[in-house]
């Protein structure tokens, strides 16, 4: 990640949650002209979702897929998936699956075979998504999050942790005080403790990441504290009012040290500027592009 | 489901969390005999399940379908799942969705529309798997919840929701004393008040349920206290060393107050037995769920 980073200037994350009804016009068009509506509409998720990455993902390091945007078309949308996969991969970018995943270990150990393993089967093994890195939640405790980090690891992929998430009501039950005592500190404190416990124990960034909303920066040097070598996944940026000017601490460690992910920010550039999709979102992913590097202390 | 329930005296939901390498051999011989690996696996998949619907479903009230057992076979293993619950419906089983999601609202809406409702695209209405009832993450609070219960009501189905779970971690963080001040509670403490404030507000049992581990029945008194009628999904029997006999404060409400789901219990019964897979599962199947009405209060 380091050297990608490095070498593209750029710690954005693009994120692809495509909506059937809001997809580029061109991809609209490209798509498949007969068939039932899933695998029409999975052939213009997956166009739409090609020119997003040509437009904008050479802005970026990374492309965050939106598991669930794609579950909504059933098998044919999980094709489109595995497609859009591979075309982030042809374009040089790592591949973030976000899901969100959590299970008690034995479903735990079948979600890593989905995203980053295999399955093995009487007719011959069964590749998974093949993802660089991918979203995980910790409510289950660290035996559910183990057999995760154990197929991240045999597949040299990483696991971002949810420590505390982006929307308005994250702080619900992540930032309760927990423990009895003197000292208590909000749940997500605890789950920050469990992500720099499962690191890999090695020097530089850890294989074991955080999902950190941008929309509650205050908490960022507290989570540095807490997580010195976690590479941080950073949504909430544009839409649901994260700015870029508040995530210098993240990056405290190294100019490597955090993605930030934009979804609509970038897709949907154009209906702000009444411009053209692909020219917009090429723009707005430069533009956000050298503002993260600027804060970020990348030089 | 209290009539489902009272007709066939079973308060089981049999659970299907097919792994490849452990299908029934009558699976084997039925799978498609060409093809891609994925695609033949998803076959002996489906013709497992069948099977295994066909000898243990009439013991049964309902089936759970495990996500993840399914998504690991890629494209293939989406359609498997939608066929698997297919099948379910015509054996007059409910089709439960174990795949635990949660998100941000915007992500959470994508997907109820996967579970329970349908996406609305320019190629016409794609169906989602039409559960009805799936299992959700709450970490992410009230309003990432809020959408998937927005879904499961707009479609007559239910929402089983993560209170505490049955895995020897789940103490870690769900059982962390929270709330500063004199009165401490357990975080599945907050988390069940919220379940119960979700409920549809009628009287009789709740649309909106609770997933709660059967490996520590000491909690369900206190369960039943903050979720008078949340209807309770309970994991964790056999295999992970819950016992039927422990688990009648469930029941406190009514007959129909909770659903005991049990997987590799019946599906690998021959194992223990050295029988025939369907017979053992039927049988076994039909040993719980007399065991189960019995402690039940059915009547």
């Amino acid at each position: 990640l380091a050297e990608r980073v490095a070498g593209r200037r750029s710690q954005l994350a693009l994120g692809l949650d495509p909506d059937p009804a809001r997809l580029w016009p061109e991809a609209l068009a490209a798509a498949d002209a007969t068939g039932e509506p899933a695998e029409r509409a999975a052939s213009a998720v997956v166009a739409h979702c090609r020119a997003l990455i040509d437009a904008a993902g050479g802005a970026c390091v990374a492309a965050k897929l939106q598991l669930a945007c794609f579950e909504r078309l059933g098998a044919p949308g999980w094709e489109a998936l595995e497609t859009v996969a591979a075309h982030t991969r042809e374009a040089g970018l790592l591949v973030l699956a976000d899901g969100k995943r959590g299970d008690v270990p034995v479903t735990a150990a079948a979600y890593g075979e989905a995203l980053v393993g295999g399955t093995s089967t009487p007719f011959g093994d069964v590749p998974g998504l093949r993802a660089d890195a991918f979203t995980a939640n910790p409510l289950l405790g660290a035996d559910a999050l183990a057999p995760l980090v154990t197929a991240a690891r045999a597949a040299g992929a990483g696991v971002f942790v949810l420590v505390r998430t982006s929307n308005p009501g994250a702080a619900e039950f992540q930032d309760l005080p927990t423990g009895a005592g003197a000292a208590p500190a909000p749940l997500w404190e605890r789950i920050a403790a469990q992500v720099a416990a499962l690191g890999d124990g090695g020097e530089g960034l850890s294989d074991i990441g955080a999902v950190v909303g941008a929309t509650a920066p205050e908490h960022l040097p507290r989570m540095r504290e807490l997580m010195p070598r976690a590479i941080f996944l950073l949504p909430g940026v544009g839409a649901q009012g994260g700015r870029v000017e508040d995530l210098a601490p993240a990056f405290a460690p190294a100019a490597s040290a955090a993605l930030i992910t934009i979804s609509r920010g970038i897709a949907l550039a154009h209906e702000r500027d009444d411009g053209e999709p692909a020219e917009a979102a090429r723009a707005e992913a430069e533009r956000l592009r050298d503002a993260v590097w600027a804060i970020s202390g990348g030089v």
